[in-house]
């Protein structure tokens, strides 16, 4: 660090998701050290995940790593580092439980991960989708179900691994099923000699009244039917009271099910707890953090919480946790880091609703654009249209938008490889 | 089991591989009902598993599951699982140490895999290339070792960090060094803030007096220096004394190094040691199966060894352990196995050895055709052709070939994403 270097405010950013990642981008040209820290190395395009966990794209389709990305942002420096400890009264960081960095200005970006709701003992048999990792074990899983299938014994057997639920009728949970029954139906047709795959049955679970409750009722009633079009049996109403590796119970019934996905839960990153007293740091009850106007802490103006881990209301209604969120709060932090070093005051942070789209599976998807809605397919390829338009880099767009031409013509999934040994 | 089906014979294919892959198509028209078993679901381009090591191309670009490349092929029932037992009197094979299959013809082509030469304890520190696991475990080894470097503490912890060595001067070891400096001095370009990649130190070592011993001498000098423009050094006549976590031992010199791959020995598969008494069966020291002229096993005319796991000499040399050979050894046993059903005579196998290839980096090949010699950039687009040309399925051609223009134009791999959790 040179004299001069140590005269420039540092700002440390914690996580390279959309918040994080759209706050760096912001500073680009600002004097400004940023010091980004995430634990994996590579940004990650989240809202296709599923598509990787389903195998219709490999790892690389849906992400990049963070150096690439920055390289020519010279005031970036870019840690692959766990936060293990943050000291806001100290202004500090800890990675790793080793090293420790200062920083004057601190934005959190960490994001949320899938939670049990106290039910943890469910986790080993109903993985949920957060991570790349998530994604290629939950692949694993569903392909290795079929082969279990094939050579099951007995009938009971084989209509066990023949049966697949996702638990939790949002976004990611009608993605997973719908995509499911495709595969079941169409991708894996004359592949076996002893089963029939399109005979596997698809279950999608949701607790509350309806799937997509962020939609208009009548485009969640669209869905339903789209999903049921493709294959699926919806169950709505439907609270899960347990979940083991021989299958799952609702109510008083229990569904021999070997193959369960968990898409019911979201709970801030638990970095949300280090920033302060919860007496003044307050948290809702996923655990994120109840923030300012300005998107700054309760306490401390110098720290920022974006994405997910924040808590922000708007005309009554929470600021959901979706990715044009986190953009639009990442990219407002940075114009208040840089309003706080040039002395002026911070401003507080509007969400800017551009609609909201879902998609179900092949040609199946809804559209809620401020009151104008589509379904089917038309609202496919709107959907299509905005996730390959999003898709950080070049090489990625044309790769994914190969892989799905490719597998829309010929049913096939292109990435249905099985990693790590059998057992 | 129909009546009718078990009057067909049946014959258990154990690998697929080039060599059980090709005896298995080329008994589609037979009668002949096939059971090819396979520990994973797919199968692999082997020749470009060392550009998933280097983060050039993902897994799904050079793997295709088994039961999509079968499908069609209605007398093949494709397994995924372990062979854990032959019992070539029986005629049977256990799985997974479950279940037992009976036989009527029997082809082992399970291959080979990595070997220490009895210094297993260096395996931790110097993983080899053989599966798809194994290049995704080097790939990210080699990519922590940069970020490593990048935080490192003290001037001889991060020269360790940027220290890479391959042991084994054969065709995977050159192309791991020969990438591996690519990758240093080109696609890490400005990726950093503390470390200069370009600074980083690949060596290759190889015992023997000479890289690509395959090749004719002039062809193995014009590898050395086409390795050394690339920022290689090559050591020759070096043999590796030890292997440790800190570094590696050649002669008295010890030198740290954190990032070793193993590229030098070579074991053929363990099922070869089941296939009856080692006094009549006779194995190489490499674990190898000497075989009859007919590729059959000595005392079992019904079984046969094909591909990496056959020792087979012909003209006083030995067979070498490439994917044309495996495919024609593949082929001869389907026509052999055919022959035998219809009451006929086996013929003995010969070789058709088209050439030799190795790819050394950017633009930097050498090839050798019958004695018709190439090297530089004109070898290297004859191995590019040939390589896209053999890839099995039309959609991974066409990616890979995008991906390589891709990497070629920007110096870029897109696949650098570093799977599993950081420790």
């Amino acid at each position: 660090m040179t004299a001069t270097a140590s005269a420039i405010p540092h700002l440390i950013i914690i996580g390279g998701g959309f918040g994080g990642l759209w706050a760096t981008r912001a500073l680009a040209k600002s004097s400004v050290r940023i010091t980004l820290i995430d634990r994996s190395n590579h940004h990650l395009f989240q809202p296709l995940l599923y598509q990787v966990a389903t195998a219709g794209l490999s790892s690389p389709d849906i992400a990049a790593p963070l150096r690439t990305i920055l390289r020519k942002q010279q005031n970036v420096d870019v840690r692959l580092a766990e936060v293990t400890a943050i000291d806001v009264v100290k202004r500090s960081v800890t990675l790793d439980g080793a090293s420790t960095l200062d920083y004057d200005y601190l934005l959190v970006a960490s994001g949320s991960t899938h939670a049990y709701f106290g039910h943890d003992d469910w986790e080993p048999h109903a993985p949920g989708l957060k991570t790349l990792d998530d994604a290629l074990a939950i692949r694993r899983k569903l392909l290795l179900a079929f082969e279990r299938a094939e050579t099951a014994t007995s009938e009971a057997e084989r209509d066990a691994w023949l049966s697949f639920a996702v638990v939790g009728g949002g976004p990611t949970g009608v993605e997973l099923a719908g995509t499911l029954a495709e595969i079941a139906r169409h991708t894996l047709k004359q592949e076996f000699r002893h089963i029939d795959p399109s005979k596997a049955h698809v279950r999608l679970i949701e607790a509350g009244p309806r799937v997509l409750s962020a939609f208009p009722e009548s485009l969640s009633a669209k869905a339903k039917a789209q999903l049921e079009r493709l294959g699926v049996t919806v169950l709505c109403g439907a609270p899960v009271a347990d979940i083991s590796e021989h299958g799952y119970q609702i109510g008083e019934t229990f569904t021999p099910c070997r193959t369960v996905l968990w898409a019911a839960g979201v709970a801030a990153s638990g970095l949300g707890a280090m920033l302060g007293d919860a007496a003044v740091v307050k948290r809702d009850r996923a655990g994120r953090v109840q923030v300012n106007a300005d998107l700054s802490v309760p306490g401390h103006p110098n720290v920022f919480v974006a994405g997910d881990l924040a808590a922000v209301m708007q005309d009554g209604k929470a600021v959901p946790g979706v990715a044009p969120a986190a953009k639009q709060m990442g990219a407002h932090v940075a114009r208040n880091i840089k309003a706080l070093i040039d002395g002026k005051a911070t401003a507080a942070f509007r969400y800017a609703d551009y609609g909201n789209l879902a998609t179900i599976g092949r040609m199946a998807a809804i559209v809620d654009v401020r009151g104008f809605k589509l379904s089917g397919l038309l609202a496919w390829w709107f959907w299509l249209a905005a996730h390959i338009f999003f898709l950080i880099g070049f090489r990625n767009r044309i790769a994914v938008l190969i892989n799905w031409a490719s597998a829309y013509w010929t049913f096939q999934r292109h990435a249905r490889i099985i990693l790590g040994k059998h057992d």
